[in-house]
């Protein structure tokens, strides 16, 4: 596995709120992310879809970890902002949120996703996000280090 | 209760994700609902901070309510899009969403709402956001009603 | 010349503030519209570079007739709001917005856009939007017609 | 005048675009700005309204002004990116934008704007705004300064 995955990798497997949702990553490249998450009816509105908040979350962590994914060792990312236009009822068995980086920066990258309902073979465009990522330069090492 | 109330909090109610979050409503006005929520380390980002898709819901929830508190009865309403900005680490005991309508029209409402982290008396501002809804007309009663 | 064609010129032709920007229809096709417009020093900010609320309107202008290609025949196409992210300084002798509708709906249409600088055979992308347009019904005829 | 004036009025005083809107602030206060306009038919859509473009660029330079005047001496502001809600047609003979820091930082600085139609004595709230300006430090002395 190269750098840049396993470093996503292991930042994602600490975000204890995408374990919540049972979000996994389906797939990384550089400047790349893809994340799935299952159906789950404690993460629904009062019509039963599920929240607009649960799938903007896949889709901000798909876009916070595509910029991570070419940021240089040692840096953290964060989310500055995002925009998220909803398409179409989150209505399914399986979500995937697909982010790209559209501008990487030294400071600022932005990043597109798109978000999908997805039925069998099925995929329904249902949300698509812009968002703004920050690298924050690793800290200084400690004079003990 | 008036009835704009009780058809927010009705509707609340049957959010599953805002029960699985423990948000609550903590007051509602015409076209101003605030939401609070309680620090849940599952609900974090790798930092340990509340994931920026929690803070997210909570105020998307509360823009939907807020507008929802001024549609005409038997209306439902939809997040159309929102953009929010993320102003500091969420970080705190707990964490409020006070959303307000700024433009309501027939058909689309616009709605502002600022999160807050809240610790003791202390309340810091963590993000802002700027949303749209659409009120979707009552479905015609059906001939047999 | 197709009606969604000539509507959307016609339409265009009547923007006065494109005129004033030297903007012209470069293509149209259903769903997607580009605008290109020259390099003017009386539409630039500080830094001699083109204002962004500059690029904006051209994309805007792209986003709403991409919008209004699609729209039944007597309606207008009116943007409810759209976001635009800044990739890069607005430095070009030439311009384009090509805007593309990602959803089509009855009431709300989602438009993406991206803006390029252009220098002789090089295009640099320098902006992008995510914008929603509403479409409202054409008036009902008057009992005189 | 304080320093924050002077440099935020010399530096306005250098976007032509501006001028070409016949734009002037009418106020600055630190993190505050006004930019005030008249009706021009030459910056119309095409209702005859005034295009949503050029609100969106009074209020983008009113946010990016109002970073400005709490950056440290020497630094620049750029736009990072905005998003604007339309609340009404922009019909007046006047319009005002008027902005606000929400939260300073360093690196970046958010703001939100509102702008209104004026007509006469009634202001009429037409649109708002959210955007990030990011402050870029003053270029080191070159040696021979």
């Amino acid at each position: 596995m190269e750098l840049f995955e396993s470093k996503v990798r292991d930042s994602f497997g600490r975000q204890a709120f995408m374990t919540t949702l049972g979000a996994e990553i389906d797939c990384i490249a550089p400047g790349k992310v893809e994340i799935r998450m299952p159906f789950n009816p404690d993460h629904t509105q009062q019509d039963g879809f599920v929240h607009a908040g649960v799938i903007s979350s896949i889709m901000d962590s798909a876009c916070g970890y595509a910029a991570y994914s070419l940021a240089p060792e040692g840096c953290n990312v964060l989310t500055v902002e995002f925009k998220v236009s909803l398409l179409a009822p989150a209505m399914g068995k399986k979500f995937a949120a697909r982010a790209e980086v559209k501008r990487h920066g030294k400071t600022l990258t932005v990043c597109a996703a798109d978000a999908f309902a997805i039925n069998g073979d099925r995929e329904k465009l249902i949300a698509t996000m812009l968002g703004t990522i920050i690298t924050l330069p690793a800290p200084a090492p400690s004079p003990a280090v």
